[in-house]
Protein backbone atom coordinates (compact mmCIF):
# COMPACT_ATOMS: atom_id res chain seq x y z
CA UNK A 1 0.00 0.00 0.00
CA UNK A 2 0.88 3.51 -1.29
CA UNK A 3 0.62 6.65 1.06
CA UNK A 4 2.47 9.37 -1.04
CA UNK A 5 2.62 11.03 -4.20
CA UNK A 6 6.66 10.34 -4.25
CA UNK A 7 6.81 6.89 -3.99
CA UNK A 8 4.29 6.42 -6.10
CA UNK A 9 5.44 8.00 -8.95
CA UNK A 10 8.62 5.85 -8.66
CA UNK A 11 6.61 2.57 -8.46
CA UNK A 12 4.39 4.26 -11.86
CA UNK A 13 7.61 5.23 -13.74
CA UNK A 14 9.25 2.25 -13.47
CA UNK A 15 5.86 0.46 -14.45
CA UNK A 16 5.80 2.88 -17.39
CA UNK A 17 9.05 1.36 -18.68
CA UNK A 18 7.04 -1.32 -20.20
CA UNK A 19 5.02 0.43 -22.99
CA UNK A 20 3.63 -2.34 -23.76
CA UNK A 21 2.11 -3.09 -20.45
CA UNK A 22 -1.77 -1.81 -19.88
CA UNK A 23 -2.76 -0.14 -16.67
CA UNK A 24 -6.21 0.00 -15.39
CA UNK A 25 -7.04 2.21 -12.75
CA UNK A 26 -9.96 2.18 -10.22
CA UNK A 27 -10.46 5.17 -8.51
CA UNK A 28 -12.77 4.52 -5.10
CA UNK A 29 -13.37 6.73 -1.96
CA UNK A 30 -13.25 3.46 0.21
CA UNK A 31 -15.91 1.22 1.92
CA UNK A 32 -15.60 -1.18 -1.05
CA UNK A 33 -18.32 -2.83 -2.08
CA UNK A 34 -19.28 -5.65 -5.03
CA UNK A 35 -20.23 -2.59 -7.36
CA UNK A 36 -16.37 -1.57 -6.63
CA UNK A 37 -14.92 -4.93 -6.69
CA UNK A 38 -16.68 -5.57 -9.73
CA UNK A 39 -15.07 -2.27 -11.16
CA UNK A 40 -11.29 -4.19 -10.04
CA UNK A 41 -12.16 -7.89 -11.48
CA UNK A 42 -12.81 -5.89 -14.68
CA UNK A 43 -9.31 -3.86 -14.76
CA UNK A 44 -7.61 -7.22 -13.52
CA UNK A 45 -9.14 -8.92 -16.64
CA UNK A 46 -8.46 -6.33 -19.10
CA UNK A 47 -5.16 -5.29 -17.73
CA UNK A 48 -1.70 -6.51 -17.01
CA UNK A 49 -1.79 -3.67 -14.07
CA UNK A 50 -4.23 -2.26 -11.80
CA UNK A 51 -3.63 0.45 -9.69
CA UNK A 52 -6.79 1.33 -6.69
CA UNK A 53 -7.49 4.32 -5.12
CA UNK A 54 -8.77 4.84 -1.89
CA UNK A 55 -9.32 8.52 -0.83
CA UNK A 56 -12.29 10.24 0.29
CA UNK A 57 -12.36 13.65 -1.77
CA UNK A 58 -13.58 16.72 0.69
CA UNK A 59 -13.63 18.72 -2.56
CA UNK A 60 -16.82 17.17 -3.93
CA UNK A 61 -18.94 17.14 -0.67
CA UNK A 62 -21.05 20.31 -0.52
CA UNK A 63 -21.10 22.16 3.14
CA UNK A 64 -24.21 20.70 4.38
CA UNK A 65 -23.47 16.93 3.15
CA UNK A 66 -22.09 13.71 4.83
CA UNK A 67 -18.17 14.14 4.29
CA UNK A 68 -18.01 13.93 8.48
CA UNK A 69 -19.60 10.73 8.96
CA UNK A 70 -18.53 8.95 4.89
CA UNK A 71 -18.27 5.25 5.88
CA UNK A 72 -14.38 4.44 6.44
CA UNK A 73 -13.16 0.55 6.62
CA UNK A 74 -10.08 0.64 5.22
CA UNK A 75 -8.29 -2.43 6.66
CA UNK A 76 -11.90 -4.13 5.54
CA UNK A 77 -11.31 -2.94 2.41
CA UNK A 78 -7.71 -3.78 2.17
CA UNK A 79 -8.51 -7.41 2.90
CA UNK A 80 -11.23 -7.27 0.23
CA UNK A 81 -8.88 -6.38 -2.53
CA UNK A 82 -5.91 -9.68 -1.55
CA UNK A 83 -8.34 -11.47 -3.01
CA UNK A 84 -7.74 -9.34 -6.26
CA UNK A 85 -4.77 -9.23 -8.63
CA UNK A 86 -4.04 -5.66 -7.37
CA UNK A 87 -0.72 -4.40 -7.88
CA UNK A 88 -0.96 -0.99 -6.42
CA UNK A 89 -3.45 0.12 -3.74
CA UNK A 90 -2.86 4.03 -3.24
CA UNK A 91 -4.50 5.64 -0.03
CA UNK A 92 -2.93 9.16 0.29
CA UNK A 93 -4.34 11.70 3.28
CA UNK A 94 -5.94 14.90 2.36
CA UNK A 95 -2.73 16.50 3.38
CA UNK A 96 -0.89 14.36 1.02
CA UNK A 97 -3.87 15.33 -2.04
CA UNK A 98 -4.16 19.13 -1.12
CA UNK A 99 -0.99 20.58 0.45
CA UNK A 100 -1.29 23.99 1.46
CA UNK A 101 -1.45 26.29 -1.56
CA UNK A 102 -3.35 24.30 -3.77
CA UNK A 103 -6.06 26.01 -5.56
CA UNK A 104 -6.13 25.29 -9.70
CA UNK A 105 -9.48 23.00 -10.35
CA UNK A 106 -10.92 22.02 -13.27
CA UNK A 107 -14.06 23.65 -14.40
CA UNK A 108 -15.93 20.71 -15.37
CA UNK A 109 -17.98 20.09 -18.50
CA UNK A 110 -20.74 20.99 -19.77
CA UNK A 111 -22.82 17.58 -18.79
CA UNK A 112 -22.10 18.80 -15.18
CA UNK A 113 -24.90 21.40 -15.08
CA UNK A 114 -27.75 18.75 -15.29
CA UNK A 115 -29.26 16.86 -12.62
CA UNK A 116 -26.51 15.86 -9.65
CA UNK A 117 -25.33 19.26 -10.58
CA UNK A 118 -28.73 21.36 -9.85
CA UNK A 119 -28.53 19.72 -6.13
CA UNK A 120 -24.33 19.62 -5.95
CA UNK A 121 -23.32 22.52 -7.10
CA UNK A 122 -19.36 22.28 -7.05
CA UNK A 123 -19.89 18.40 -6.63
CA UNK A 124 -18.36 18.26 -10.36
CA UNK A 125 -15.86 20.47 -9.99
CA UNK A 126 -14.25 18.22 -6.72
CA UNK A 127 -14.83 15.18 -8.62
CA UNK A 128 -13.02 16.17 -11.59
CA UNK A 129 -10.24 18.05 -10.29
CA UNK A 130 -9.21 14.73 -8.02
CA UNK A 131 -9.75 12.26 -11.04
CA UNK A 132 -7.65 14.61 -13.04
CA UNK A 133 -4.81 14.45 -10.32
CA UNK A 134 -5.03 11.00 -9.85
CA UNK A 135 -4.64 10.12 -14.09
CA UNK A 136 -1.61 12.53 -13.74
CA UNK A 137 0.08 10.25 -10.86
CA UNK A 138 -1.51 6.94 -12.51
CA UNK A 139 -1.03 7.33 -16.21
CA UNK A 140 -3.21 4.48 -17.07
CA UNK A 141 -4.28 3.32 -20.05
CA UNK A 142 -7.98 2.59 -18.90
CA UNK A 143 -9.97 4.19 -16.32
CA UNK A 144 -13.33 2.02 -14.75
CA UNK A 145 -16.14 3.65 -13.41
CA UNK A 146 -19.47 1.97 -12.53
CA UNK A 147 -22.48 2.80 -14.25
CA UNK A 148 -24.14 3.65 -10.86
CA UNK A 149 -22.56 6.99 -10.97
CA UNK A 150 -23.74 7.04 -14.61
CA UNK A 151 -23.54 11.12 -14.72
CA UNK A 152 -19.89 10.89 -13.28
CA UNK A 153 -18.87 9.05 -15.71
CA UNK A 154 -19.82 11.01 -18.69
CA UNK A 155 -18.35 14.04 -16.97
CA UNK A 156 -14.61 12.33 -16.76
CA UNK A 157 -15.62 10.79 -20.02
CA UNK A 158 -16.04 14.27 -21.51
CA UNK A 159 -13.04 15.97 -19.68
CA UNK A 160 -11.33 13.35 -20.79
CA UNK A 161 -11.73 14.24 -24.64
CA UNK A 162 -11.61 17.87 -23.55
CA UNK A 163 -8.78 18.08 -22.49
CA UNK A 164 -7.15 15.47 -24.65
CA UNK A 165 -6.08 13.38 -22.29
CA UNK A 166 -4.94 9.92 -23.26
CA UNK A 167 -6.96 7.72 -21.56
CA UNK A 168 -10.28 5.04 -21.96
CA UNK A 169 -12.75 5.02 -19.49
CA UNK A 170 -15.35 1.16 -19.08
CA UNK A 171 -18.17 1.58 -17.41
CA UNK A 172 -19.31 -1.47 -16.06
CA UNK A 173 -23.08 -2.01 -14.91
CA UNK A 174 -24.66 -1.19 -11.36
CA UNK A 175 -23.87 -4.04 -9.18
CA UNK A 176 -27.32 -4.80 -7.45
CA UNK A 177 -28.93 -6.28 -3.84
CA UNK A 178 -31.36 -9.46 -4.80
CA UNK A 179 -34.01 -7.04 -4.09
CA UNK A 180 -32.54 -4.50 -6.47
CA UNK A 181 -31.46 -2.09 -4.87
CA UNK A 182 -28.24 -0.22 -6.00
CA UNK A 183 -25.18 -1.00 -4.29
CA UNK A 184 -23.58 1.85 -2.57
CA UNK A 185 -21.37 2.62 0.47
CA UNK A 186 -23.85 5.41 1.69
CA UNK A 187 -26.68 1.90 1.61
CA UNK A 188 -24.54 1.21 5.46
CA UNK A 189 -26.44 4.37 6.60
CA UNK A 190 -29.62 3.11 5.91
CA UNK A 191 -31.93 1.90 8.67
CA UNK A 192 -34.02 -1.67 8.32
CA UNK A 193 -37.14 0.45 7.74
CA UNK A 194 -34.87 3.32 5.40
CA UNK A 195 -33.47 0.55 3.59
CA UNK A 196 -37.17 -1.11 2.17
CA UNK A 197 -38.16 2.61 1.49
CA UNK A 198 -34.94 2.96 -0.37
CA UNK A 199 -36.73 0.26 -3.08
CA UNK A 200 -38.55 2.98 -4.35
CA UNK A 201 -35.31 4.05 -6.45
CA UNK A 202 -34.84 1.08 -8.39
CA UNK A 203 -38.18 -0.14 -8.36
CA UNK A 204 -39.69 3.28 -10.47
CA UNK A 205 -36.69 2.76 -12.97
CA UNK A 206 -37.60 -0.71 -13.13
CA UNK A 207 -41.05 0.10 -13.79
CA UNK A 208 -40.52 3.15 -16.31
CA UNK A 209 -38.27 0.55 -18.36
CA UNK A 210 -41.02 -1.72 -18.58
CA UNK A 211 -43.66 0.79 -19.94
CA UNK A 212 -41.16 2.45 -21.95
CA UNK A 213 -41.23 -1.02 -23.66
CA UNK A 214 -44.69 -1.57 -23.24
CA UNK A 215 -45.38 1.45 -25.71
CA UNK A 216 -45.41 4.58 -23.34
CA UNK A 217 -43.20 7.06 -24.90
CA UNK A 218 -44.19 10.11 -22.99
CA UNK A 219 -41.98 11.40 -20.01
CA UNK A 220 -44.68 13.16 -18.67
CA UNK A 221 -46.08 9.74 -18.08
CA UNK A 222 -43.54 7.93 -17.19
CA UNK A 223 -42.43 10.67 -15.02
CA UNK A 224 -45.63 10.54 -12.95
CA UNK A 225 -45.74 6.69 -12.60
CA UNK A 226 -42.11 6.61 -11.28
CA UNK A 227 -43.66 9.88 -8.73
CA UNK A 228 -46.57 7.57 -7.97
CA UNK A 229 -44.10 4.58 -6.85
CA UNK A 230 -42.07 7.11 -4.71
CA UNK A 231 -45.33 8.00 -2.68
CA UNK A 232 -46.24 4.23 -2.13
CA UNK A 233 -43.02 3.34 -0.92
CA UNK A 234 -43.17 6.38 1.31
CA UNK A 235 -40.48 8.61 -0.44
CA UNK A 236 -41.10 11.90 -0.53
CA UNK A 237 -37.78 14.16 -0.46
CA UNK A 238 -37.27 13.62 -3.87
CA UNK A 239 -34.49 15.67 -5.93
CA UNK A 240 -35.03 14.39 -9.47
CA UNK A 241 -37.24 11.82 -11.36
CA UNK A 242 -35.66 12.20 -15.11
CA UNK A 243 -35.94 11.05 -18.54
CA UNK A 244 -32.82 12.75 -20.46
CA UNK A 245 -30.43 12.15 -23.65
CA UNK A 246 -27.92 9.37 -22.42
CA UNK A 247 -25.15 11.93 -24.07
CA UNK A 248 -26.36 15.81 -23.48
CA UNK A 249 -28.16 14.98 -20.19
CA UNK A 250 -31.30 17.06 -21.15
CA UNK A 251 -34.69 15.96 -20.82
CA UNK A 252 -36.50 14.65 -23.56
CA UNK A 253 -40.21 14.83 -23.90
CA UNK A 254 -40.58 11.58 -25.67
CA UNK A 255 -38.97 8.46 -25.18
CA UNK A 256 -36.89 7.10 -28.02
CA UNK A 257 -33.97 5.10 -28.91
CA UNK A 258 -31.75 5.30 -25.91
CA UNK A 259 -33.11 7.26 -22.72
CA UNK A 260 -31.32 7.66 -19.58
CA UNK A 261 -33.93 7.48 -16.53
CA UNK A 262 -32.34 8.83 -13.27
CA UNK A 263 -33.48 9.44 -9.52
CA UNK A 264 -32.13 11.18 -6.72
CA UNK A 265 -34.24 11.13 -3.59
CA UNK A 266 -33.33 11.59 0.38
CA UNK A 267 -34.04 8.21 2.32
CA UNK A 268 -34.63 9.52 5.91
CA UNK A 269 -31.27 11.36 5.68
CA UNK A 270 -29.29 9.65 3.29
CA UNK A 271 -29.45 10.40 0.04
CA UNK A 272 -29.49 7.95 -2.79
CA UNK A 273 -29.10 7.96 -6.66
CA UNK A 274 -29.72 5.44 -9.04
CA UNK A 275 -30.31 5.82 -12.90
CA UNK A 276 -30.75 3.02 -15.94
CA UNK A 277 -30.90 2.83 -19.71
CA UNK A 278 -34.27 2.45 -21.56
CA UNK A 279 -34.35 1.21 -24.62
CA UNK A 280 -37.57 1.52 -27.01
CA UNK B 1 4.80 19.52 -39.69
CA UNK B 2 2.09 17.54 -37.98
CA UNK B 3 -1.34 19.16 -37.41
CA UNK B 4 -3.45 16.40 -36.37
CA UNK B 5 -3.95 15.50 -32.28
CA UNK B 6 -4.03 11.89 -34.24
CA UNK B 7 -0.60 11.84 -35.79
CA UNK B 8 0.89 13.53 -33.24
CA UNK B 9 -0.36 11.27 -30.36
CA UNK B 10 1.21 8.29 -32.73
CA UNK B 11 4.67 9.97 -32.60
CA UNK B 12 4.15 10.83 -29.23
CA UNK B 13 3.28 6.95 -28.11
CA UNK B 14 6.67 5.67 -30.62
CA UNK B 15 8.85 8.04 -28.77
CA UNK B 16 7.76 7.22 -25.22
CA UNK B 17 8.90 4.00 -26.29
CA UNK B 18 12.02 4.94 -24.87
CA UNK B 19 11.86 6.42 -21.66
CA UNK B 20 15.09 7.62 -21.07
CA UNK B 21 15.07 10.39 -23.80
CA UNK B 22 14.16 13.31 -22.78
CA UNK B 23 10.84 15.42 -24.13
CA UNK B 24 11.06 19.48 -24.35
CA UNK B 25 8.09 21.35 -24.87
CA UNK B 26 8.25 25.13 -26.45
CA UNK B 27 4.54 25.84 -26.79
CA UNK B 28 3.84 29.24 -28.85
CA UNK B 29 1.53 31.01 -31.06
CA UNK B 30 3.74 32.08 -33.45
CA UNK B 31 5.17 35.25 -35.08
CA UNK B 32 8.54 33.99 -33.86
CA UNK B 33 11.41 36.30 -32.52
CA UNK B 34 14.79 35.72 -30.70
CA UNK B 35 13.06 34.91 -27.19
CA UNK B 36 11.25 32.06 -29.09
CA UNK B 37 14.01 30.39 -30.60
CA UNK B 38 16.16 31.38 -27.06
CA UNK B 39 14.03 28.78 -25.62
CA UNK B 40 13.93 25.73 -28.61
CA UNK B 41 18.00 26.40 -28.06
CA UNK B 42 17.69 25.45 -24.20
CA UNK B 43 15.41 22.89 -24.90
CA UNK B 44 17.50 21.35 -27.90
CA UNK B 45 20.55 21.69 -25.26
CA UNK B 46 18.62 20.06 -22.40
CA UNK B 47 16.60 17.68 -23.90
CA UNK B 48 16.65 14.55 -26.79
CA UNK B 49 13.64 15.37 -28.70
CA UNK B 50 11.97 19.12 -28.54
CA UNK B 51 8.51 19.51 -30.04
CA UNK B 52 7.16 23.05 -30.54
CA UNK B 53 3.72 23.46 -30.89
CA UNK B 54 2.65 27.08 -32.67
CA UNK B 55 -1.12 27.60 -32.02
CA UNK B 56 -2.81 31.09 -31.62
CA UNK B 57 -5.39 30.27 -28.94
CA UNK B 58 -8.46 32.07 -29.32
CA UNK B 59 -9.70 31.17 -25.30
CA UNK B 60 -7.10 33.56 -24.01
CA UNK B 61 -7.62 36.83 -25.83
CA UNK B 62 -10.23 38.75 -24.48
CA UNK B 63 -13.02 40.10 -26.91
CA UNK B 64 -11.60 43.49 -27.58
CA UNK B 65 -8.32 42.30 -27.39
CA UNK B 66 -5.75 41.55 -30.76
CA UNK B 67 -7.22 38.20 -31.86
CA UNK B 68 -7.89 38.77 -34.83
CA UNK B 69 -4.54 41.73 -36.01
CA UNK B 70 -2.23 38.80 -34.31
CA UNK B 71 0.66 38.44 -36.20
CA UNK B 72 0.53 34.99 -38.06
CA UNK B 73 3.74 34.35 -40.28
CA UNK B 74 3.64 30.50 -40.53
CA UNK B 75 6.24 29.89 -43.75
CA UNK B 76 8.95 32.19 -41.63
CA UNK B 77 8.43 30.58 -38.32
CA UNK B 78 8.98 27.14 -39.82
CA UNK B 79 12.03 28.34 -41.67
CA UNK B 80 13.29 29.64 -38.71
CA UNK B 81 12.79 26.73 -36.58
CA UNK B 82 14.52 24.35 -39.77
CA UNK B 83 18.17 26.20 -38.16
CA UNK B 84 17.65 23.96 -34.85
CA UNK B 85 17.30 20.95 -33.81
CA UNK B 86 13.57 20.48 -33.46
CA UNK B 87 12.18 17.27 -34.01
CA UNK B 88 8.55 18.12 -34.38
CA UNK B 89 6.62 21.10 -34.94
CA UNK B 90 2.85 20.83 -33.68
CA UNK B 91 0.77 23.67 -35.96
CA UNK B 92 -2.92 22.30 -35.68
CA UNK B 93 -6.22 24.35 -36.38
CA UNK B 94 -8.40 25.89 -34.02
CA UNK B 95 -11.25 23.26 -35.04
CA UNK B 96 -8.52 20.70 -33.74
CA UNK B 97 -7.60 22.29 -30.53
CA UNK B 98 -12.09 22.85 -29.65
CA UNK B 99 -13.89 20.82 -31.54
CA UNK B 100 -17.60 21.15 -31.44
CA UNK B 101 -18.83 20.73 -27.68
CA UNK B 102 -15.70 21.01 -25.94
CA UNK B 103 -16.62 22.53 -22.48
CA UNK B 104 -13.90 21.42 -19.81
CA UNK B 105 -11.59 23.92 -18.62
CA UNK B 106 -8.98 24.76 -15.93
CA UNK B 107 -9.88 26.96 -13.21
CA UNK B 108 -6.63 28.54 -12.77
CA UNK B 109 -4.32 28.79 -9.72
CA UNK B 110 -4.93 31.71 -7.06
CA UNK B 111 -1.86 33.61 -8.63
CA UNK B 112 -4.01 33.94 -12.04
CA UNK B 113 -5.86 36.68 -9.73
CA UNK B 114 -2.94 39.22 -10.34
CA UNK B 115 -1.61 41.93 -12.85
CA UNK B 116 -3.10 40.74 -15.64
CA UNK B 117 -5.70 38.50 -14.30
CA UNK B 118 -7.25 42.66 -13.19
CA UNK B 119 -6.84 43.80 -16.60
CA UNK B 120 -7.32 40.45 -18.93
CA UNK B 121 -10.61 38.49 -16.57
CA UNK B 122 -10.23 35.22 -18.65
CA UNK B 123 -6.77 35.67 -20.41
CA UNK B 124 -5.21 32.86 -18.06
CA UNK B 125 -8.34 29.97 -17.98
CA UNK B 126 -7.45 29.78 -21.33
CA UNK B 127 -3.34 30.17 -20.97
CA UNK B 128 -4.17 26.57 -18.49
CA UNK B 129 -6.80 24.99 -20.30
CA UNK B 130 -4.27 25.02 -23.69
CA UNK B 131 -1.12 24.46 -21.87
CA UNK B 132 -2.62 21.75 -20.05
CA UNK B 133 -4.35 20.00 -23.38
CA UNK B 134 -0.86 20.17 -24.47
CA UNK B 135 0.89 18.54 -21.51
CA UNK B 136 -1.71 15.77 -22.06
CA UNK B 137 -0.94 15.76 -26.22
CA UNK B 138 2.67 16.53 -25.73
CA UNK B 139 3.83 14.24 -22.35
CA UNK B 140 7.36 16.12 -22.12
CA UNK B 141 9.77 16.07 -19.33
CA UNK B 142 10.45 19.78 -19.24
CA UNK B 143 8.15 22.84 -20.34
CA UNK B 144 9.88 26.30 -21.58
CA UNK B 145 8.54 29.36 -20.71
CA UNK B 146 10.22 32.82 -21.05
CA UNK B 147 10.62 35.04 -17.95
CA UNK B 148 8.80 38.26 -20.24
CA UNK B 149 5.34 36.42 -19.17
CA UNK B 150 6.46 36.00 -15.27
CA UNK B 151 3.36 35.34 -14.45
CA UNK B 152 1.78 32.66 -17.28
CA UNK B 153 5.45 31.00 -15.76
CA UNK B 154 4.09 30.91 -12.06
CA UNK B 155 0.21 30.58 -13.01
CA UNK B 156 1.97 26.99 -15.03
CA UNK B 157 3.91 26.35 -12.64
CA UNK B 158 1.82 26.06 -9.74
CA UNK B 159 -0.55 24.36 -12.29
CA UNK B 160 1.45 21.53 -12.61
CA UNK B 161 2.24 21.74 -8.89
CA UNK B 162 -1.85 21.68 -7.71
CA UNK B 163 -3.07 19.22 -10.69
CA UNK B 164 0.21 16.57 -10.33
CA UNK B 165 1.53 16.43 -13.65
CA UNK B 166 4.91 15.20 -13.90
CA UNK B 167 6.61 17.94 -15.75
CA UNK B 168 9.46 20.58 -15.29
CA UNK B 169 9.08 24.41 -16.10
CA UNK B 170 12.39 26.13 -17.07
CA UNK B 171 11.91 29.92 -17.29
CA UNK B 172 14.31 31.13 -19.66
CA UNK B 173 15.63 35.30 -19.16
CA UNK B 174 13.52 37.77 -21.32
CA UNK B 175 15.70 38.33 -24.64
CA UNK B 176 15.49 41.93 -25.56
CA UNK B 177 16.95 44.47 -28.10
CA UNK B 178 19.65 46.54 -28.06
CA UNK B 179 18.05 49.40 -26.44
CA UNK B 180 16.38 47.19 -24.07
CA UNK B 181 12.55 46.50 -25.41
CA UNK B 182 11.27 42.83 -24.46
CA UNK B 183 11.17 40.73 -27.94
CA UNK B 184 7.37 40.49 -28.11
CA UNK B 185 5.45 39.36 -31.46
CA UNK B 186 3.31 42.52 -30.16
CA UNK B 187 6.19 44.81 -31.02
CA UNK B 188 5.44 44.39 -34.86
CA UNK B 189 2.37 46.51 -34.26
CA UNK B 190 3.91 49.77 -32.72
CA UNK B 191 5.14 52.71 -35.35
CA UNK B 192 8.61 54.09 -35.61
CA UNK B 193 7.48 56.96 -32.62
CA UNK B 194 5.48 53.92 -30.59
CA UNK B 195 8.88 51.78 -30.41
CA UNK B 196 10.39 54.85 -28.75
CA UNK B 197 7.84 54.89 -26.46
CA UNK B 198 7.66 51.61 -25.65
CA UNK B 199 11.24 51.62 -24.32
CA UNK B 200 9.17 53.40 -20.86
CA UNK B 201 8.25 49.55 -19.92
CA UNK B 202 12.12 48.56 -20.06
CA UNK B 203 13.95 51.79 -18.81
CA UNK B 204 11.48 52.30 -15.56
CA UNK B 205 11.74 48.66 -14.51
CA UNK B 206 15.88 49.49 -15.15
CA UNK B 207 15.37 52.46 -13.31
CA UNK B 208 13.88 50.79 -10.28
CA UNK B 209 16.11 48.10 -10.12
CA UNK B 210 18.84 50.51 -9.48
CA UNK B 211 17.39 52.59 -7.47
CA UNK B 212 16.56 49.59 -5.27
CA UNK B 213 20.10 48.89 -5.37
CA UNK B 214 21.13 52.08 -4.38
CA UNK B 215 18.87 51.38 -1.39
CA UNK B 216 15.27 52.97 -1.66
CA UNK B 217 13.39 50.58 -0.53
CA UNK B 218 9.88 51.97 -0.54
CA UNK B 219 7.68 50.68 -2.99
CA UNK B 220 5.67 54.21 -3.29
CA UNK B 221 8.54 55.51 -4.56
CA UNK B 222 9.71 53.39 -6.65
CA UNK B 223 6.71 53.42 -8.34
CA UNK B 224 6.17 56.76 -8.71
CA UNK B 225 9.52 57.17 -9.95
CA UNK B 226 8.98 54.59 -12.83
CA UNK B 227 5.10 56.33 -13.24
CA UNK B 228 7.27 59.38 -13.86
CA UNK B 229 9.58 58.01 -16.42
CA UNK B 230 6.09 56.62 -18.14
CA UNK B 231 5.23 60.08 -18.32
CA UNK B 232 8.18 61.05 -19.81
CA UNK B 233 8.19 58.85 -22.72
CA UNK B 234 4.40 59.89 -23.36
CA UNK B 235 2.64 56.70 -22.38
CA UNK B 236 -0.05 57.58 -20.50
CA UNK B 237 -2.33 54.65 -20.37
CA UNK B 238 -0.67 52.50 -17.57
CA UNK B 239 -2.28 49.36 -16.71
CA UNK B 240 -0.42 48.42 -13.71
CA UNK B 241 3.12 49.35 -12.06
CA UNK B 242 3.68 46.65 -9.47
CA UNK B 243 6.24 45.74 -6.78
CA UNK B 244 4.99 42.40 -5.97
CA UNK B 245 5.98 39.00 -3.95
CA UNK B 246 7.51 36.56 -6.74
CA UNK B 247 5.91 33.65 -5.19
CA UNK B 248 2.17 35.39 -4.34
CA UNK B 249 2.16 37.94 -6.73
CA UNK B 250 1.12 40.00 -4.21
CA UNK B 251 2.05 43.65 -3.39
CA UNK B 252 4.64 44.90 -1.20
CA UNK B 253 5.08 47.82 0.32
CA UNK B 254 8.83 47.51 0.64
CA UNK B 255 11.51 45.62 -1.84
CA UNK B 256 13.36 43.50 0.39
CA UNK B 257 15.26 40.36 -1.21
CA UNK B 258 13.79 39.33 -4.21
CA UNK B 259 10.32 41.36 -5.59
CA UNK B 260 8.94 41.81 -9.01
CA UNK B 261 8.40 44.90 -11.07
CA UNK B 262 6.24 44.24 -13.14
CA UNK B 263 4.57 47.10 -15.81
CA UNK B 264 1.79 46.72 -18.73
CA UNK B 265 0.86 49.73 -20.52
CA UNK B 266 -0.78 50.57 -23.98
CA UNK B 267 1.87 52.11 -26.75
CA UNK B 268 -1.28 53.34 -29.27
CA UNK B 269 -3.27 50.26 -29.79
CA UNK B 270 -0.65 48.23 -28.48
CA UNK B 271 -0.75 46.33 -25.20
CA UNK B 272 2.96 45.61 -23.59
CA UNK B 273 4.17 44.05 -20.72
CA UNK B 274 7.21 43.75 -19.15
CA UNK B 275 8.98 42.69 -15.77
CA UNK B 276 12.43 42.35 -14.15
CA UNK B 277 13.22 40.48 -10.57
CA UNK B 278 15.23 43.07 -8.23
CA UNK B 279 16.87 41.87 -5.52
CA UNK B 280 18.36 43.96 -2.71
Amino acid sequence: MVQSRQQLGQIMRSCRRHPDQIVGLVATMGALHAGHLSLVEASASQCDVTVVTIFVNPAQFGPHEDLSRYPQRFQEDLAALSDYPVEIVFAPTQEEMYPPGSSTQVDPPQVAQALEGRFRPNHFQGVATIVLKLFHLIPADISFFGQKDYQQSLVIRHMIRDLDLPMRVVVCPTVRDGDGLAMSSRNSYLSPDERKQALALSQSLKWAAQHAVDGERRSAALVSGMRHLFDEYGVTEIDYIALVDPDTLQEVDRVQGTTLAAVAAHVGKTRLIDNCLIES
